[in-house]
């Protein structure tokens, strides 16, 4: 079969993946992995992903000129922080970054890691650092 | 100030709910509550909702010719159901619904509801019930 027919049709799949089955990736900052996206499962509105920050670790504020973010908090404790004000987040905290505001998380505890998921459309974005 | 630069402002700032201070809704197949959307946190392009299927309901084959859905199952056990075929889905599960794909959840407990995160994009769409 044409390897683009096979793309098209597999898109058009619901697809099943358990969390657990799905290894995380480092980065600076803790781990990660994506769920859902163009790479996994061919989504292309969509990016989900697992995000653990390690104790200690923080991103810094940084915006996507397009992009949603939601940050669902499953276990651990952290900060929320934008140019405005920084909020508290634990155990199902829902934060909502609006495409263009610049934004941080940072895990509070020494100890446990910060663990979220992380919802972003579009999937794909252009990402700037702050310069401050 | 001019209420429509008031909406402006506010739909450009982060916010953060606290998903046990959100209430459900009732619906036909169980409850419901959205995070966040276009009426909450003013959302554009990503809807998170909680929905926990009572024991015993289930969705129809239904299909949103525009809409990604994602469904992170958090409790419970069930099945999602398409014309090609079922899997069952438990806590971990992930499932990924291409706009365009028939499908439909059921729990599969007589007595545990099925929760889970649900994710959309974009955050409205028609929606159609199978005929069959």
């Amino acid at each position: 079969m044409n390897p683009h027919f096979e793309k098209e049709r597999l898109m058009k799949k619901r697809q099943v993946v358990l969390n657990e089955n799905v290894p995380f990736r480092q980065v600076d900052w803790g781990l990660t992995k994506d769920l859902v996206g163009p790479e996994h499962m061919g989504a292309e509105k969509i990016r989900v992903k697992i995000t653990e920050y390690l104790p200690g670790y923080s991103h810094k504020l940084h915006v996507h000129p397009t992009q949603e973010e939601v940050i669902f908090v499953l276990e651990g404790r952290g900060i929320s922080e934008t140019r405005e004000d920084k909020i508290e987040i634990g155990p199902g905290s829902v934060a909502f970054v609006p495409a263009g505001v610049y934004h941080a998380t940072t895990n509070l505890s020494h100890t446990e890691p910060l663990r979220a998921v992380i919802v972003k459309s579009p999937p794909d974005d252009k990402e700037n650092q702050s310069d401050s």
